[in-house]
């Protein structure tokens, strides 16, 4: 399969783009990763070691146009991204269904809460509503601060906000209500570590 | 958004190609759904009743060139499908992870095996050690028959197919060590009725 990098520029997935750009540069000892390549390196830790399985979700795209060459694979030729209606990540731990998104921001005080879309505070009260474990990582990307936040106590930030409450959640309303994460070496980002404390399995 | 069906055809996901092109046509009181869409609109009960959370995942796709047109939305010029490394359905149940695959055949007597990849066989065995729910849904197009057929006994099937045996899977076993599911109204096909079975949640 040949790979065509318009202008030499590799391309970046739509997610990444609406996010700060200058996130790929840390100097905080992350090496450049995102926190996606961070979330994901993490994730493929558990899964050779057998603690979880969890994946993130192809990114969904609505095709339009599709080409079949003789002896060859099929090529997309028209396709456009679509809003995600759930979140990016669920998986398996034991028996539990595990349910997050990440977000980054460049803010060094606070978190807009537009990084989220209503489909995905919808879909995250419905997994509440059915038990499972759902959450959110957010990272602070100037300082490489990450907290996990359980997806109840974002809803109650969310719901503050349709009341006419601040559009964010202040650092300082994350260190109490959610919990930091340090990065490690393996894995990256143990959120299951915060699993682990909040649903006692440890 | 315009939509361009070359040839004047309608484009099909990739994965409805390989299967039985006449399954689109039954004569069973189906009225023409794929086994795909009566997926779909039995998790879409499920979620308006409020009784499980359960989506199918997005077609994976390897994205290779993307246009940024003024005052457009993105368009993606060059991509290709991706062979998928789990099963498509994933979701909760009652706090449990939910996980599994479907797939019809047009044969009337068996269930052939290379339906399945490598990789999702082995996806399964990771959720099952996970203590996940996983199952497959095997229909019979040209009967309308749907099986229930847990991973583990599926997994029992292929390592039989791996040392020697038959490549595929009988009715007669499937009506043995599968559960059928009679379609219906709603629910179209209300697998959570044979999860409530055997997991013993009724």
């Amino acid at each position: 399969m040949k790979l065509h990098y318009p202008n030499g520029k590799k391309y970046t997935p739509i997610a990444e783009q609406t996010k700060n750009t200058s996130k790929k540069k840390h100097n905080y000892g992350n090496r450049g990763m995102t926190l996606e390549e961070d979330i994901n390196v993490t994730n493929q830790f558990y899964l050779e070691i057998g603690k979880a399985v969890i994946h993130k979700k192809p990114t969904p795209v609505q095709i339009v146009q599709v080409n079949y060459p003789k002896r060859s694979a099929a090529v997309i030729k028209e396709a456009y991204f679509k809003q995600a209606s759930t979140t990016d990540y669920n998986g398996v731990y034991r028996g539990k269904y595990i349910d997050f998104e990440a977000k980054e921001t460049k803010s060094s005080t606070s978190f807009p809460l537009n990084n989220f879309h209503d489909h995905q505070i919808n879909h995250m009260m419905l997994v509440e509503k059915q038990m499972g474990i759902c959450f959110v990582l957010i990272r602070f990307s100037s300082t490489d601060e990450i907290f996990y936040l359980e997806a109840e106590k974002l809803i109650k930030f969310w719901h503050r906000m349709n009341q006419g409450g601040r559009k964010s959640i202040t650092k300082e309303e994350l260190a109490t209500h959610g919990h930091p994460i340090s990065l490690g070496f393996q894995p990256r980002i143990d959120y299951i570590k915060v699993i682990d404390y909040l649903y006692h399995f440890d």
